[in-house]
């Protein structure tokens, strides 16, 4: 990451300790579980996005630094909850054990649970005061909408039957037009709705919240066409995962698809129309740009 | 059920068909699941609670009507998830196949999580119009708080320590104080959520929300203690599950405890406590009444 956006990073990472119940308090197990969960690394790249559009629209990232961890520990309940035995069976996150390796299934289940909650929570409860209560209503359905079944969950239910983990409608669909509405909404939908909080946040009008809107779409697909590419280019140490994973399972990706330069070509479209958007509602190179830069040119 | 609270339970089956997302709109599958979870019956109490005391608070029910079955849909997941393999592991509820059973673990695991997303979602959507943002910002904090790793979630941790699926942290408990914290989280804090929800909607002062509060505290108590009895007293034709099943596998209950004359002494002074309460916010022979009345003698 740059300086600037590491320094975000940082103060996200100050205030998730905080707005995480201690462990110290009951109950005990969960609360570490859900600690351990949360807080193992990561590049906080919701809450960042967040407090990044914020200040680009004029608002004041520090006034809603905590609220902008909902945004992280809802993510972290999506990755607790995938992970899952009956889900994808993975054992390692972040290079560290997972929730229900590291504790045990039932925990895993609450602590995705408590954490989904949690995130939402606090999404409701600050920035505090009366002036704020009706932005935190409308930041709070933003997020619940993007998550929900015709969201974030959705695209995981796409993904599920893709892969023949559930049984579906039996509607056949073009593995194009698959690929892309799992990736619009298992990853593209919470990067899209912290770019638009953070619009809300700033009191934006409509028109900056509509560019906003597009730059976070964008990104979302920017993020996972990257992340397809890093699998079949990156070395294991880079990735901190085994990279080839996707090839080796048939996975359904924009590189196995399409081929790794038509993918590099749909990236550098992304790169220009994320740069565009983020020029009219900030100017020239300012933090979206930064951060649309990172997320295209990023080795891990 | 009596015919007035019968009234209110199916004004609350009229709008959950209506909030929840119809299943013929993607994902299709999980939208039948989320359907097939929720409108299976039951006796709707939490929502029928919601808009009881938001009545007896001198609001209007109906307003308020769609955002009381987000009460439900959160009830409704935290069905879905006790019932999974990892957690439970029980096939039958309400007399039907359990969602893992009747789809698959993947998907229930997933219902799970878009009824408590769109639970929270529609207490932060309705009702709709800027003169009701605070309040739902309110509200869904409220609610959110109370099913929480702090409240419902933390019961069923617990649960899970008391009957030793979870390692728990090792610090010994006194059972009486254990089922207390149990029951006080895992079926008390919702309940008691939904009745001073429907006094946050109609706008009360903090004295009836803090008799809105005992009483919904009461209600929660009563409601697992007669669940307790039941569980020896009635036959599996009443109940719809079979009967004796807490002895038969050392269940901690408040009659396995302190005995059957016991359990119903001390559901005989929540009820009083309940009446008391019940009669101080809207005078005597109200809602609030017949419900306590009816949560104390229901006979399944």
């Amino acid at each position: 990451m740059t300086p600037s956006l590491e320094r975000e990073r940082e103060a996200v990472e100050k205030d998730l300790a905080k707005v995480l119940p201690s462990a110290s308090r009951w109950p005990e197990t969960l609360h570490r579980a859900m600690r351990y969960a949360v807080l193992g690394g990561g590049k906080r790249l919701r809450p960042v996005l967040a407090r990044i559009a914020c200040r680009a629209a004029g608002g004041d990232a520090d006034a809603v630094g905590r609220a902008a961890c909902g945004l992280e520990l809802i993510h972290s309940y999506s990755l607790v909850h995938d992970d899952l035995p009956a889900l994808d069976d993975d054992v390692l996150r972040r290079g560290r054990a997972t929730v229900h390796v590291a504790f045990d299934e039932p925990t895993a289940i609450l602590v995705g649970d408590a954490l989904l909650t949690e995130g939402l929570l606090v999404l409701a409860r600050y920035p505090q005061g009366e002036k704020w209560a009706a932005r935190r209503a409308r930041v709070t359905e933003t997020v619940a909408e993007a998550v929900s079944s015709r969201g974030m969950v959705g695209g995981q239910m796409e993904d599920l039957e893709a892969t023949g983990q559930v049984t579906g409608d039996g509607v056949e669909i073009e593995p194009e037009r698959r690929l892309e509405r799992i990736h619009r909404h298992k990853t593209g939908c919470l990067l899209r709705a912290s770019v638009e909080v953070g619009a809300i946040w700033a009191g934006a009008d409509e028109s900056v919240r509509t560019a906003m809107r597009s730059y976070g779409e964008s990104l979302g697909l920017a993020f996972q066409v990257a992340d397809d590419i890093l699998d079949v280019t990156a070395s294991a140490q880079e990735l901190g995962k085994s990279p080839g994973k996707d090839a080796a399972t048939a996975k359904l990706t924009f590189v196995t698809l399409y081929g790794v330069d038509t993918a590099r070509a749909m990236l550098a479209d992304l790169e220009a129309e994320m740069l565009a958007l983020a020029e009219a509602v900030e100017g020239p190179d300012g933090a979206l740009a930064e951060l649309a830069r990172f997320v295209v040119s990023r080795r891990s």
